[in-house]
């Protein structure tokens, strides 16, 4: 027993120190590990069938919309960079430059893509030119580099994985109504499939993308009470057009600049999944993303028959993703062990169970055990998976909803954020006055301007003149 | 009729000019585009489409044979690239070196992945302790950059996209298991799934892979008789894990070195297929990869019932990957743009057709046409998709057959070389001095040492020295 202990008591406790629970968790969940180059990741096998999963089902989602995918180089040439003003201010100082091709240095250095909204543009001004090849609606999953200072697993790497999408529309109101299409493809997905609720909504000119004329997010409450911004999407309106001069001729033969849009999900949701679902024994994940989602134990396996039991099951399981542990180590490590990788379900098969005819399934998320006869496991596997889908979500609703504050004056807005850590909902001016006070005195940000608002008092929390927006606030990853 | 012919004209035909057919080809079927990076390339729907069917194929593959995915950085510090000999001396000359973070000069300079055995070393060298851990069977999807000179849409371009398998095995035989089984995966893939005909076998030393102990290739024929690697496996014995110090606890508790395994196959294939199966029309798509696999061109379309009926088709043919052409360009323009595509069947439908409970069927591969009943056509197409995959491997085989030669004396040889394209088989005495003086009298490179040999003669083909193999040799992209 005391290597069992070993594994369990590897991982600190959210109480203590949840930044380092997280860290303990991505490693000993084998998500991901350190590589050679400093702040970029090795993604294990475990992680990156995470990140299979939430592919396969994003694509269909975003296929089912009329998305193609496609692929842009991994570089930009400066010249090419420079082109939009904003974008170029936002991006240039953390982008890994390379100057040398080969033995020769190049004529022009060129970086590494930190997003491609200028190979985009570069790419539509060729290959636009009528109304007949609008829209474009194209995405594209890569890895992109950002030269950050300090960094951690999935939140924020040098170099991470993601899919970015990039749009050209005719008309302004078709880019705004694609911006908003695909803001709820990503809630709906974090919702339905990661069992993340979020908050849909705008973000303030501060803390809108570099180049856009708006950008939505969906905001995630972690456990530990901060926010996550998980996914985002741009209204470029025809800004970028304007820069690298993507016209095409109307039905009317007038030359129109187009109207576009990006949006992105990357690998920072996987640090989503863990801090909202996971707890002091290790990852927990919901059974539609679960690589595994069943995991068979037999006790007692060398014992005849019971091997033989356990693949039966596994074969009866059709439709799941199931496992069996076979490896020789102790029923009790195997337990350990898959809670720390958070499957769904377990299963506990022995010669016990087999003179009874039955199983004991235990649930990963509240460690209820049931005992269920054989015949019908199938049939209990699925309704039980379908249940912990649901559940988790609704726990981690009720925590968010916990943990969401109002405050209409400044001094409970700053306690709030000071002694209640969560989401804090406060009037706001509309003023960048007011964002930078609130985050300098609270360290506060302004996570978004909900699309469902309220109106909880006249005056701006923080300077006491009209109200303009109602604005989710919090300290945020 | 004039804009129906301009689309066809716009291909250079295959007997004047085969490079540029190719290019013609890549451009109007819309596969990829050039980039403002010099030798980089933007992979457009169409392209992007056949990636992700050959993704998911051999990905399926792969896993069939307990293959897991990870993902490694993209930047390989150059002190890792130096740490295997051959390996940095094979691709030093050839990579894209950072240089610089954000505002800052790197203290060590790195690469970008031109390939990533250093990077899966150095992980593996960590986590790698014990017999336990045995075997490794990893693999990653990403994009590699080679700094080459001279550059063509996916046969040769500075960055590319691939798969790399990377293996660590407790034994040699396991290693060498490991890479025949891979490069099996890679031929039958080929010859079932793209219908290509490869020569399965191992390179000579001169032309293995940079640290490899053995390289083991496929190789297949172009329609202009030029051969094409389309995809190798490298066993690399102990060579990485002493440079790397990757070892492991033997069940006796010794030290042993793992051995290493790596297989590639990259967006090269997508050459392949355009040059094997093309032809003065434009691409000719093997239906088991074809992103679209029917097309429907309703005919005078804008009489009543029409396109109703053609989408009732497509409903009836599910299983199928259809796509209805509701464009308003007329139908010859819709059958040459189908046929530019490569789609498998074309099914016309018309006022006439309907009339008659009928609808044409087109092959495009043959052209051949049939009159089917709209009761039977789901069946139809089902049989004709198969007999197409069939017959185009059939023929590709019958093509490369026909283009293999033999030759026992060096006159022969050189003048089968200059005069007849395609492979030639000759025997060679194992020096690398005889394959030296073969590429630079006739221009033909050693393809591979098959599995299955012949004995031609008994003497090297150019040198008269007693030979120990028989070899494939021939011009090469």
């Amino acid at each position: 027993m005391a290597s069992e202990k070993k594994l369990v008591e590897a991982i600190t406790s959210m109480e203590e120190d949840f930044a380092q629970w997280y860290t303990d968790v991505v490693k000993k969940a084998e998500l991901c590990d350190y590589a050679s180059v400093k702040g970029c990741m090795v993604i294990k096998p475990a992680g990156y069938a995470l990140w299979e999963n939430i592919q396969k089902e994003l694509d269909r989602r975003f296929k089912e919309t009329g998305v193609e995918n496609v692929y842009m180089p991994l570089f930009i040439p400066e010249g090419l960079l420079q082109k939009e003003k904003d974008h170029v201010e936002g991006f240039a100082p953390e982008v890994a430059w390379v100057t040398h091709g080969g033995m020769e240095e190049l004529q022009e250095r060129m970086c590494v893509r930190p997003t491609s909204e200028t190979l985009f543009c570069d790419f539509y001004a060729r290959d636009i030119h009528s109304y007949r090849d609008l829209p474009k609606v194209y995405n594209q999953w890569c890895s992109v580099v950002r030269w950050e200072k300090t960094t951690r697993p999935f939140l924020r790497s040098r170099e991470f994985l993601w899919q970015e999408g990039h749009t050209a529309h005719a008309t302004a109101q078709e880019a705004q109504e694609r911006t908003e299409q695909m803001l709820n493809v990503y809630a709906d997905f974090c919702e339905e499939v990661l069992a993340i609720p979020v908050i849909r909504g705008q973000k303030t000119d501060k803390e809108k993308f570099a180049g856009a004329e708006a950008t939505y997010t969906i905001e995630a409450l972690m456990h530990d009470g901060k926010a996550l911004q998980s996914g985002t999407s741009h209204n470029f309106g025809d800004g970028f057009a304007k820069a690298f001069e993507i016209q095409y001729a109307a039905k009317d033969n007038s030359l129109q600049y187009v109207h576009q849009t990006s949006w992105g999900m990357s690998t920072r949701i996987i640090g989503a999944i863990i801090m909202v679902h996971g707890d002091d024994s290790g990852l927990v994940l919901p059974p539609m993303i679960a690589p595994v989602q069943v995991v068979i134990v037999p006790i007692q396996q060398k014992k005849e028959g019971v091997l033989d039991k356990a693949f039966e099951i596994k074969e009866a399981l059709s439709g799941f993703r199931v496992k069996v542990d076979d490896s020789d180590k102790s029923p009790g490590w195997k337990f350990s062990e898959s809670e720390m990788r958070g499957i769904p379900v377990r299963v506990e098969i022995g010669p016990k169970d087999m003179a009874q005819n039955q199983a004991v399934l235990v649930r990963r998320d509240t460690r209820e055990k049931q005992i269920v006869p054989l015949d019908r496991i199938q049939e209990k596997i699925g309704e039980l998976l379908v249940q912990i889908q649901r559940e988790m979500l609704e726990r981690a609703r009720e925590h968010r909803d916990a943990h969401t504050y109002t405050a209409e004056d400044f001094d409970v807005f700053k306690r709030t954020v000071e002694e209640k850590p969560g989401f804090v909902k406060a009037m706001w001016c509309g003023c960048r006055e007011c964002e930078d006070k609130i985050k300098e005195l609270t360290g506060a940000t302004s996570r978004c301007m909900p699309f469902v608002q309220e109106k909880l008092a006249d005056t701006c929390v923080c300077c006491g003149k009209p109200a303009v927006k109602m604005v989710y606030w919090g300290r945020a990853y």
